[in-house]
Order: C-alpha cells, then structure tokens, then sequence
C-alpha cells in the first residue's frame, strides 16, 4: 500500500442497532482503519422458530481483518457484548477494551463456550484516554445506565469528533453516587463535535426517566410492611437494583440468599470486582435460608421476565426442587415486562398470587425504572454535545424517527440527522455528512450449535409445522406397482385415534391415485408426489379445514 | 319430576371468564331451572399453536339441556357473543335474549357458518324487565363501555338478588350522551342485593379511567393539524370512537372510506340499526377516494392490532390491494395493543413511519382510552348496589385479587368474596354462600372445522416440530433385510444442501443399526423405532445442537 496523505473524512456504519432493539455493533473507519465499538446480539422475534439468538453479521469485518484495530465494549448488556463469543474464533487478534465489569462479565461468557479463543481483553476506566491507532483517539466518559460502569465513548478523528452516547440516562442521584461525566461532555460541546450516535430507545417517552433510587424506595416500603419472606425477581446485570435490595435487607436485619444461575454468576462477579457491596454475614447459602424464621429472609433471584426454566418462575409453578411459596410470602418483581415477555410474567403473577403470596409487580408503580433517557434527557446531551450530525441509533424506526423530531425542536436541520439502517455507510468531512452506500448487514441466526445455517426455508417449514402438523405418506414401489403402503404418519395434525377413518380414507385415496399413475404410465416421481401432495391436501382441508405439511416419501424397491 | 316447594337458593358458577379474560359465560342454577349469561370465545395463548380459538365446555349445559331456560347477552364482543356460532347446533332451541346491537352483530356473525341453526333472538332494551321463567326474573340496566348497548343484568332469583355489571366504565361524559343507569344500582343497594358478579379487568389500575371523549379531543387536534390524508385504525366495535372520527372529519369537511372486512360490516350495522350516524354524502367507496385532493380524505380501518391479514398492516406492508401509503399522511392508531400484540403493532407502526407518515400510537396518549372501569370505578359500583358478596369477575387471578382487596378497602370481609376458577359451584340462600363443589369447564380448542380435537398431545408435537423441526427415516424391509432406503427427509431442521454429509452420515447409522438388529434377530418394530430415534437424535445433537422430531417408518414389503 502507497504512503500516503491523511485523509480528512471518517466512515461510520452500523452493523446492527438501528432499526431494531438489539445486537448493536458500530463500525467507524478513516484512512483504511477500522474500529469497532460494541458486538451484541438480539433475541429471536417470534416468528424466527427455534432460534436461540441473532447476531450482526460479521463478513465485512472479516474480509478486512487487517484494517480492524480494535473493539470497544460500552458496557455488559448482552446487546452489547453478546455477539463477541460467536466471533472470538475468527477475530480473536483483535485488542478488545472495555470496563471492568464489562470484561469480568465477558470472560464468565466466554467460559461457556467450548472455542474459548485467546481473546486480547484490556480493562479501561471511565476518563481514560486511549490511542487505538493513528487514526483513533478515543476519550471514555461515565454515563449512568441499569447497569454499572457504563461508558460513552470520544472518538478523536481525522475528521473530527464522533461521540457514541451508549445507553443512558441522566440520574441526578444513582444509586452508586457516580454521576455522569458532565465535565467532558460539556467540554465537548466546546470543542466541536462532528457526529454523535445517540440512545433512542425511550425517544417516544416524555420528560424525564425517573432515578434508579426510586426503586430503592418502594424496596424500602415493601420491605417495612412485609412480615413473611420476601423473594425480590429482578435483571441479573441490574446491579443497582440488587444493591438496593441489599441495602434494604441489611436495614431490616434479613439473611440474604442469591438464586438462578445468572444472578448467582453476575452478583459474584460483581463482588469480587468491587461493584456490589454485602456486609459480612448477610449472604447465606439459599439451602440454609430454611433454618431461619420467614420474617428474617430475603431470596433475590431471576425470572422477572417469567422465563419458563427461571428460578422465579419455577417456584411459581411448584416445580422448584427446594423453594416453593408459603402463605405470607411477598414477591416483588422488580422489572417491567420486556416487549414480547408480558404474557409470560403476567402469568407468573397469577401464579404466585394463587400459591398465596403477596405479589408487587409493573402494573403498581415504582417497582421499576427505566435505564434510558427520555426526550428530555435527549435533549440535554444535544444541548451539552452539540454535534454537527446527529445519528439517532439503539432503537426501533419509531424511536429513531422521534429521536430526530427531538433534535429538530432543537434547530437541528433535519438533513443533519441520519436515520439510517443497518449496513449503511455514512461518510462525514469535517464540514459535510452524507449516506454514500450501504454493505451487507443482515441478521445471522444461531440455534443450537449451528450460526446461520436456518435461512428462511427452515423457518418457514417450521411455521407451517407450528400451525397444522405433518403428514407423511410413505408409499413402496416396485416396478412403479404399489408392494408396500400406503403408511400414513401424522404428527401435530389429529389426535390419531380419533381420526382412524380420515387417515383411512387418504389411504385409499393415494392407492387409488398409484394406480391411476399406473395406467397413465407416469413415471415421473416428482409428478407423483406433487399429486399426492394436492390431493391429501385437499383432502384434510374439506374435513378438517386445516393445511399441514403433506411429506410424500416414495420407496423404490428394486427386484 | 314430583312438584315441590320453592328452594331458596341459587348456584353461580363460571363456566368461563374468572382467572382469564375471555370466554365469558356465566351459569345460574335455582329449583332445577338454569339461566346463562353470556357465551364468549377466547383468543388462544401463545403455546397452542396453530389454534383459532378458544370456547367454554358447554358439556355441563348440554347434559342439562331440559333446564336451560335462556341465554342472555349483555354486549356484542366477541368475548361475550363469540361462542354461540359453535354453540348453536346444539342449544338453537334455547332462547336468546340481548340489545339490539348485540343482536345485529351476532347476525352477522352466525352468517359466516354454514351450519346456521334457528336460534330464537330477542331483542331487549336497557330498562326493560323480563321474566325468563318461574325462577328468572331480570332487569337489565346501561352500562357505559368500549361498544354501544351493552348492559348489565339484575336476576331476580327465589335467594335473592344477582347483578351481573357486565364489562362497565362510569363514563360521564358518553359520547352518544347516554350515561349508566344510576337509578337502578342506586334503588339496588336499596333493595339489598345477595351477590355481585362484577368486572375486574382493571382491577390493578389506580385512579378512574379517562371518558372516551378524551379520546376525541386527541383525534380532533390530530385532524386540525394534519393537511394530508388521515387514516384511523381502531377497534371495529368501538363505535362511539368511530363516531368521534367521522364527526372530526364532518367538522373538517373530509369524506369518510371504511376498508377492512370487520370495521365494514361493523359499521354498517351499526347505522343500520342507527347506533352510527354518518350525516349524507359523506360517506364514500374506498375505490372512488383517489379522486379528491389528500386534505379531504379520511380512511376508518381495521389493523390496530397489527393483525397480519388487516387493512392496516397490509397498507404498511405494500401489500394492498389498492392503498398506499403517501407521504404527508397522518395515520392514528386509535388503540392500545392488547397484551401478546406489541410486537404487531411496532411493527406496523415502524414500517408506516418508513412509508413517510407520520403515526400517531399508544406511545403518546390521547389516542386510547379503556373501556374498563378502574380501582375507583369498582369502588363506586360496589358502594351503589351494596352486595352482600362479591364475585370479581373477567379478569386473570391477579385481577380478581386485586378486586377482592379493593372490596376489603371498603369494609367487605374477605370471606364474602369469592375468588374461584372456571367451574366452581357457588351456593347462595338469602343469607349464606359457600363453593359447594365444581363441574368440568375446561377450554374447548377450536382448530379449522375441529371443535375439541386437538389436545395436548398434538400441541405438544407442534411444539416440538416448530422448535427444530422433523426428520423422517424410513426403511423397507423385506424378511428384515434392507431393501429399500434409509431415505432421510427433513423439513424445519437444517438447510438441506448444505448437510448432506450430515444426512449421509445419519442413513449409514441406520443401516448399522438395522444389520445389527438383524444379527440380534430382533423383531419388535417398536424397539427398532425406539432404537433408530435415540441414535439418530444423540448424532444431530452432537453435530448440531438440536432436538429434532425423529419420525421413524418401517415400510413391510412382502416377498
């Protein structure tokens, strides 16, 4: 590669994040350098059957291995980190930096995969400075967000300033006492900034998202009327929240108990790395919590989301192999239903009030905050940032779209705000910002072992499986005569021993059928099954008035 | 049946309705004679795929046929009317008694099944007074709620008083100025009322519920701003919310097109029976709409749920037949997603906002109001009509407990409330009430033509099948030799071309297996199934991570 002028212009391109809430991955590049800043996955929508989680796809990065300089990790939400294990074995050249609890809480990740790779993790302080390349120079300032040690990043550019927000809201009184680094923001809008990517997951929210210590109230109230145990279901990384809960027990002399892997996991790390405080003699083994009476007990545990195999959820259908719920126990849920996971809490409710207990969950007010700002705190990093370009990202197309409304009530122009989508290549000067094209940036699928081996037929097939079952027709032929079958199979269709004339009946159908192929001298297997196919099809549809899955299997016995 | 002196009680029981919400359906049972309130239908949970619907067991009612007196419906939603189509066939000799409206829809409704039946339908107006027979003697009474006529229900029973609210807000400003019938819960709390069956659905939100007016205002500030065309979806029973549109659009001088099958025929019902009042030569065809300039358009539509096949998400989609999105259109979604929907509607709502309108959704309020009373609205119905015990009623548990404490605030004893589940009997006589005991009522799935056919097992292996799909093996054997296959068919599991030598792999493992079992002389085809289903599952987990459905077939082929 010639020597040669340094070029005044940054590209940046979001590999995931936009448009959607979830696996956020931004790529920045200047001069043939490339860095990334944070690598998380998504959760399955309904429809993707099956599939255990998403990821950003990564074949650009890997097809430009030797530009990528490094990745920063903004904090420890799996959408934020959670894509870095599916990737470890094809990038693990590559320096990755984050805060301490962000790299304590990858590396108990990484541990559950068997490719653990050789991951280069540097630990960063909110504050520091770190010059990743020639091209990038990067500042880190403290944000508050649900969970600790959340970082925005300052990234020095040829072509000026970008800052990315990450999540983040503005609490005035967070629980750990460390508030935003409004000094270097407001230095910020002092110096010029050329582009911010800012939080627009609560862009659809008015005014002010209220202060983690709320939550920590209503904890206080809950835990000076409660008389019996009192089991507290909230986000393992939340660890605000579980400080406060902590804090409440300490102040109402109760034994603490951890349950749920996850919880158990994040609240360990936690401790060990200085981020989660329990005076001496608080945490007790959860297997020991029984010799105590209920009034001194306090169970902190998952399931806030009514996962099915969650710890909470488990009690809740009394298929806990230790807890179960006695009469005079309180439950709060500290969190409110993720979209898409209300009928599941919901349903853990009922089922908690049935075994007796006293439940507080969402639907009464202050048993949960959000981590994010809304408009009004939007705003505010705006006022203070002052970029040139604004990137509203970390939100749906409603989210992003009312982010640029804000910006607009600002006076922002609205050609200064990109609402881009996934893949789409914005290039800035230091004076000018426009889309110029757009790279592959799909959606890779994992399920089970296999990352992007379901595309859309698999999934498809598994929709109509989901719906109206499978029937298999199996037919012998030999000499194109039927010697075997028809065997008729159905699974997911008819409860079978009801339906023995039905499935009868398509025997005889398909014999009929064979024979008709016979005396036609039709010998084309695939004109065969796609009769078959038609005709049970029909068939079931007249009778049942359902469609599913005809699967012809034609045996071709030779002499 | 001997003749016999008048027994002075009365059984309720819930034969849907109570620890969910749908399905409504009420039975009350006195000296041999039974009178039900209501037959509705549920929407189907998550897990029970591919299900239309849900209904109540009527088995009870049909074993009893000979004392069902009558039927009675207090509103046309389908949560209360949407049973009767598959009850019909069997109870049409039953009378059926409800307001007009009520009447109207379910018309409609009974049309679209073949099997019509010759249901006796009888209109009643709130107000009126109707003996049903000996031991049934009713009152029905306004109530105000998200659709037109609905009422409440005083059953006058040999044990005393029963009101049924029915679905109730106290809405004091109706918009068709037809507010709840004070007079008669006020001279009922007069009179003394035994017990009350009573409406729970908001029973977890504080305060009182906004009029539907509110609701208006919100559509005619959005009507005076918008200068393009304005689309309203909302709910097509909500006729008091479609007649706040149409008289926006009347006032802003824009022509009014209805689309979407359900909101059609909804309306027109509704002004046939002149529940709707679309002042002349404001409405239009749809088709003929394109002819004026956007400012004086208006489009009422279905798709407020963002229902797949809907007028609405077919719009958002590009995927009308007809209309398109153009930019400068204002949309109104003039609902809140009802639970287990979110997601639909982000998505609508995303997808317009990229087609260049601008969306007003349940995000920013003003645009939806509940059609159910609040914790405030409980309290002022239970103070008027002052029963002795209490059912809550159309709620999921939490709801009912809820109820039952906000009864407790006002000084009822908690033994005087019941909460119960679907089936359980309660006795009253003028003084006492207890659950005596229960009846059957269990969900009746409804899939395609299938009334009751599908279970859990078939739910199950839909479960299954939508997860990680199936693999079909099927083997030929002729004196149990292989003669034919393996052959290897999967749908839902891997993409097929790029597994073959996992495939491979697979039908090798059954030939082993088949010549092993051979060398054994096994003969039991069930344990060769058993045999080829764990070892081929254990190698597609070993290689993939996945739990597909093995389907083993042995086809018999006779020398």
């Amino acid at each position: 590669m010639a020597r040669r002028k340094k070029n005044k212009s940054v590209q940046i391109v979001p590999l995931g994040g936009v448009g959607e809430i979830g696996k956020n991955m931004f790529l920045i590049k200047s001069n043939e350098e490339m860095l990334l800043i944070d690598a998380g996955l998504a959760f399955p929508e309904e429809e993707m059957l099956g599939v255990d989680v998403v990821i950003p796809d990564i074949n650009y990065l890997l097809e430009n291995k030797d530009k990528l300089k490094g990745i920063i990790l903004t904090h420890g939400h799996e959408d934020h980190i959670g894509a870095i294990p599916y990737m470890m074995s094809q990038l693990d050249d590559i320096p990755v930096w984050g805060t301490g609890l962000t790299l304590g809480l990858l590396k108990a990740k990484l541990k559950e995969f068997p490719d653990n790779g050789n991951l280069s993790l540097n630990e960063v302080k909110p504050g520091d400075k770190l010059s990743v390349s020639s091209n990038f120079h990067l500042e880190f300032f403290r944000t508050n967000h649900s969970i600790p040690d959340t970082v925005g990043v300052v990234i020095n550019t040829p072509a000026g300033i970008i800052v990315y927000t990450s999540d983040f809201k503005f609490d005035q009184t967070p629980v750990n006492g460390l508030i935003t680094d409004y000094h270097i923001l407001g230095e910020l809008g002092r110096r010029g900034v050329l582009a911010m990517l800012s939080d627009s997951t609560n862009a659809d929210r008015a005014g002010y998202t209220l202060s983690e210590k709320v939550v920590g109230s209503t904890i206080d109230e809950i835990f000076r009327q409660s008389k019996g145990r009192i089991i507290v279901a909230t986000f393992a990384s939340n660890l605000h929240r579980i400080q406060q809960v902590i804090d409440a027990s300490v102040k109402y002399n109760r034994k603490i108990g951890i349950t749920g892997r996850s919880i158990y996991n994040a609240t360990n790390i936690a401790m060990e790395l200085g981020y989660l405080h329990v005076p001496k003699g608080f945490l007790m083994d959860v297997n020991k919590l029984d010799s105590l009476p209920p009034q001194k007990v306090v169970l902190i545990t998952t399931g806030s989301q009514g996962e099915p195999m969650s710890a909470l959820t488990r009690i809740a259908n009394s298929e806990h192999r230790k807890l179960e719920i006695i009469p005079g126990d309180t439950v709060v849920i500290a969190a409110s239903p993720i979209p898409g996971n209300e009928k599941l809490v919901s349903r853990t409710v009922d089922r908690l009030f049935k075994q007796g207990a006293e439940v507080y969950y969402h639907s009464l007010s202050g048993v949960h905050v959000s981590g994010h700002g809304s408009e009004e705190e939007l705003k505010l990093m705006l006022n203070m940032v002052k970029p040139r370009f604004l990137i509203p990202v970390h939100g749906e197309y409603r989210h992003l779209v009312q982010h640029a409304k804000i910006a607009e009530k600002l006076g922002m122009a609205r050609k200064n705000v990109f609402v881009v989508e996934n893949g789409n290549i914005m290039e800035f000067t230091p004076k000018t910002g426009k889309v110029t094209g757009s790279i592959p940036a799909g959606k890779v699928m994992v399920d089970g072992l296999g990352i992007g081996d379901v595309g859309n037929v698999v999934l498809r097939d598994r929709r109509v499986l989901s719906q109206d079952g499978i029937v298999v027709v199996v037919v012998g032929l030999m000499d194109k005569q039927l010697v075997s079958g028809p065997e008729i199979v159905t699974r997911g269709f008819v409860y079978v021993r009801e339906s023995e004339s039905l499935l009868e009946e398509a025997k005889l159908l398909v014999q009929r059928l064979i024979l008709k192929m016979n005396q036609k001298k039709l010998s084309d297997w695939n004109i065969i099954k796609g009769e078959i196919r038609e005709q049970v099809n029909r068939l079931f549809w007249e009778k049942t008035g359902r469609n599913p899955m005809i699967l012809p299997v034609i045996m071709e016995i030779n002499e």
